[in-house]
């Protein structure tokens, strides 16, 4: 069993408007952005809630993740990110368990972190992304 | 604009089994529950990292707002609870400012905290939940 140091990285929220999304947190949480940025066919918006994000995902093209998550289910919250302390032993880890990553090896996610999914089939239904 | 003080306080997994849940939290992350208990029809689990939990929301029956999420989405994440300062005020801002409440009047949630939710039609299809 892996020592239980991991914590929640960030939170991905599918949106259809991030203007919509920003003024609720604006409005009501008082939250700005601490960034937009581009990746995997999104627009990112990131805000802070202490050491986690809420990152807001909105689609630039209907054939992106985050589009087809959208065109199956509507608007959600899309997935959780864990921070692990060796994501490279994570996956090996994961896989030597059963547990069927989506990417086997580590890619470049948002804010140039390593990132690798699992899929959801391994993972009772969940999105779970880790990064180290 | 309210102060940007607002934290997250848990994140909802509606899933239709807690044991296979908790067997990736504990054998991937080494995270143990650090309770079971039941509100709103589903038996929850939590799971702590750092200041955040993670509930896994299991519906008892299917016609609970969790056995209903299932049914219509399957499993997924389910919503997200931020921890504002004062909850009677966040919720009368909320409503000022155009946001609906689906609980117009704080109730008790699990763990016996005082919780609100608001209508995920009024805030970009996301289900969010207030506690203080």
């Amino acid at each position: 069993m892996a020592p239980s140091n991991s914590q929640i990285a960030h939170i991905g929220l599918a949106v259809e408007d991030l203007e919509t999304a920003l003024s609720f947190f604006k409005d009501v949480l008082g939250h700005e952005p601490t960034g937009v940025e581009s990746a995997d066919g999104a627009e990112i918006a990131s805000l802070r809630f202490g050491d986690v994000d809420i990152e807001l995902l909105k689609p630039q093209k209907p054939d992106s993740p985050i589009g087809k998550f959208i065109a199956k289910r509507g608007p959600g919250i899309h997935h959780i990110c864990l921070r692990v302390p060796d994501l490279d032993a994570a996956i090996t880890d994961c896989q030597s368990k059963g547990y069927q990553m989506i990417d086997a090896e580590p890619r470049t996610g948002a804010g140039g972190h390593r990132i690798a999914f699992l899929h959801p089939k391994s993972t009772f239904g969940i999105l779970l992304e880790l990064t180290d």
